[in-house]
């Protein structure tokens, strides 16, 4: 029989890896988790991987075996993995009876085709696309209790979500001008393996912009604030920074409004979210009020016009832009408050 | 008599000034200048206040005194002096024959009004406002040999005009949808002097918007790119990086482009211009391409629908965006090639 | 009736303040502190002071006022303020009943001289100096638990503390050779009080050596190692880091030794410390393993001559080297592990 | 018939190379040398690989060929590639008259034990180690300009013999106590290959301690300092910066000295040398005062006992403590001043 509040974490390797065994390991209301890595270069437990535990969290490092996971009494599996073994492990496990938290991209889409144009990589099992829900709980609290796959957004789509998301369903965003998502994000979000253009001298003291036209987050933010892509450009860049996301929106209002209302608009939508904090009207967040938070921070300016509207979303990309969303999510699934562990 | 190539400098004490002073004892074509500074500080060289520049490059500090100033042989003067300062002694120089370059925003506006607006300081010398000429050599080459008082750009103003200026004066830009620059720059450019929010806990590992709908450099950005204020948001960050500016511009255009023609309209404008790069179509400049160089690098990547443009354009505040600007302007004032001292 | 879970913090617009709100506001053990500012700059509670602690941490600012605390039911305070004022608070609050845990150096010596010599200030109550116990747990957990005077020791000296005082009581070091203490520490360490030499440009990409033979840490070096002067060298260097300290520790054994003994004598040492971490030898810490953390990290290299030891030992300057520490101390005092809320 | 000031550059593709490049395209006294790569990518010319030359310095880059450049008419080739890569290729430059400056550790030892010793590579041409000059110019002035095989030194062993030697030479160094060189370097120290411990997110914000008691310029150190590999102790970290490196070298002077001495001893040896900058007597310098430049600077505090001396030594390990003093060696070579385009 299996019991929901017993984990299985599936990749521990990397960056978010890292982050949520620490989270969970912390985690007051569940038991330490079982922790398989596809690769253990010999290392026998978490702090073996990341000194920085020693003394405070651990637990024992095992080799991915499906079957081992299977036949334990494991309820809910998260995912810490590439997009590919993500979309292979997945559906063994919910066949097994396991519900899932996947951090990958591989079921945050509905169909096969959008997947593979953006990422560049097939589908084994198209089928079972729709089976997820996107984990974004500030939008999908009523979807999410219930779900067996979770399918957790991406760091930059759930910082651009939260921003635009009140506005377009307030349905006071003026169709004709485009909307600017101009995002900087630490280096953490482009992964661990070693690359030349993350070298640090690479880096340190540069920024860059990439991706333009063509990130991976794009279809995220279409899909979950419902505007046409014709009117959302969406651009990327690097940060000389460990970790955090700012996101600089700009989008015109259809008619004028005074700042007070905007205010109240995003006070209202999010009413009772614990993990989102706005900001009062003209104030601004900063990188550092949200890095080692699980909180997303959204603040802004309207120009003297009313029309005119600058967003600025920030969050950490590990925290609330991936293992820290990935723990609210099972959170919900559990029936516990959903910020529970993550303040 | 005086010489227009023997040069008087007032201010050398901060990162502009210490940026000008490199350039200028280094210059193939130019005697010592004479270095004036308000407050020695017991400092008799330049080496005294930067000791990078010993066994390099050496000059005497000389306490600041418009008397020796004007009655020196000194031709052309360069204040590299806080708006307020230079707002009070440019017009004494003009009147006593100097030619001057001034790096602050004193006389960057034709009226009082703007700068007032902008700047929340008074004018003390209005009339005077109207003979300078904008130092922008890439746009105004056929006034700045001649001109008396060159008023040299400020550092994001540059980035901004030179890649929004050949699209506004090719008419190719649609008229309805609002032009963003997103720029991010390096701490150098707010200044030496101590503040708390430049502490380096404040400015390392963190990010933030600043000055929205506010900065002191639109009202340069509208008046030589001739868009309407209605039309341009301009947006500034500040980087974890000692130096660089990168401009994220988003335009539309009013009809559809081939890349090609975008990248050629850019070679057209810039031909003959030394200090202007212009990238190939799709691949862009990082900071790390224009630091410590006095160059500005233009990018860009134009969408599918052939439309949507975004164009990054880069430069080292304290090149291009300052000192190097400056020196470009004093090349054309002596007949020398702008770039003279500066590759 | 004083009650000593009834906790007053003095003192908490800095670094080291923020630390031990943070550390304070999530114990589990002790109520919501009272927090005294000397000046609330107008802000009525913590998080606007520090944005970061919204919808977290929250309490209300107070400002300072000796009769308010020593008239409430406080039975403990925090002093996180500059050493003249501890050196001149503390008596009264003594005096008023109060346990006392002081961050600053002013009650560190057992003499005047000490002090003043080192301080370059003046002692005001020189009488009260010998009331006060070091804080430094792993050294002194017989004598911090009936406290009443807890002076919080440097963050340099208890990294160089911890790893110098078990070979000096061993009595295995070379009475001849000089002990090398060359610490590394990020700009946290210096305060938040803007500075020119503290500016972002001026540490970014920066590194340099400060207060050779002079820096105020090293008497408590030479108090608690028990090492005499003559054998000491301790040098301070800034980082261009925003938190953490690393030593590289240069000693001499009077005879040969296996790494193992080394190791093994270390463990002897810190045996049930739960905040001081040995590596095994041949492998050393790092500063990122460190910082965020409450720990004290201390790994080490043996010669293959078996005589010559490098051992590094880091920590975070706001954590084990400040605000940790003082809660490890309250801990002790209330009788609680010492661990409690610093994991 | 072979020109000396006809140069050849194979390998310059990494940070090293880069730099070598960017000196000798300003070099004022010798013409564009020919670039030799390995391994091209598709890239053309030099601005290519590095697109902040565009506009600046260009060259073409040409897929090595020993034949190609034993029968040109280039006189002096520079080797800026692997350790094994020049063991192999050195020996047939020589052979063809060439001479040869080559900036990996293949040629810096005497013998093939000290070399496979510390750097666990063979030695394929033993025989011509003899060959070499080891190229420190301020110590090897006299060699270098006839030197054939010039083997340039390692950047921190460059920084340590110039702060030791003139101390060593003095023979005012006491016997007995240990040589402590606790030494700092930037990242780019380490190559430009992928590793994930230079990966950003583990070098930002971090600082380390490694090859402890084993790093390969240590045989340098002691070969051109004279002094007993039992005196001296070599220890490297590395810095969270891009190029620089700061060493703290603690010594003991076996009987009581002035600072004024020490000043004089240090002027009076490097008398002459335009590329080290003594400081005067407790001035230190940092690494900011040496980055982007070609110097080694040096600066001391004497213990009040007149016998305990810290030297702070710095120089950017790319200028001083590579392709600068590559190309200082080039200089004496062609009988040019030695600064000549290096400041």
């Amino acid at each position: 029989m299996r019991d929901p509040g017993n984990i299985a974490v599936i990749g521990v390797t990397g960056y978010t890896g890292f982050e949520l065994a620490t989270l969970l390991l912390r985690h007051p209301a569940i038991a330490t988790p079982a922790f398989y890595v596809r690769e253990s270069n010999g290392f026998q437990c978490l702090s073996q991987l990341f000194p920085q535990l020693r003394a405070r969290r651990e637990a024992p490092l095992r080799p991915l075996s499906l079957d081992a996971i299977t036949s334990s009494a494991a309820g809910t599996a998260f995912l810490a993995t590439p997009h590919e073994v993500s979309a292979e492990l997945v559906p063994t496990l919910l066949d097994a009876g396991l519900r899932v938290i996947d951090l990958s991209g591989a079921f945050r889409f509905s169909t096969a085709e959008t997947f593979t144009h953006w990422y560049k990589l097939p589908v084994p099992h198209a089928s079972r696309l729709g089976e997820a829900v996107y984990g974004l709980p500030e939008l999908y609290a009523d979807r999410i209790p219930k779900a067996k796959l979770v399918a957790n957004p991406g760091c930059y789509a759930t910082s651009v979500i939260l921003a635009l998301k009140p506005l377009a369903e307030a349905g006071i965003l003026s169709p004709t001008q485009n909307v600017i998502c101009d995002c900087k994000s630490g280096a953490s979000g482009a992964g661990k393996d070693p690359r030349r253009d993350l070298h640090f001298v690479e880096v340190d003291e540069n920024f860059r912009a990439y991706s333009l036209f063509s990130h991976r987050h794009t279809p995220e933010i279409l899909d979950h604030t419902g505007l046409p892509q014709s009117q959302v450009i969406f651009t990327t860049h690097l940060l000389p920074v460990a970790r955090g996301i700012l996101s600089t929106i700009y989008v015109t209002l259809a008619t004028k409004h005074a700042p007070e209302s905007i205010e109240e608009l995003y006070h209202r939508y999010f009413a009772g979210k614990p993990l989102v904090r706005i900001w009062p009207a003209g104030e601004l967040p900063e990188l550092q009020h949200v890095t080692n938070t699980n909180f997303c921070d959204i603040g802004f300016t309207l120009d003297s016009d009313g029309q005119r509207l600058i967003v600025i979303s920030c969050l950490d990309n590990l925290g609330k832009g991936a293992a820290g969303q990935a723990i609210q999510n099972l959170n919900l699934m559990l029936g516990l408050e959903e910020q529970t562990g993550l303040l």
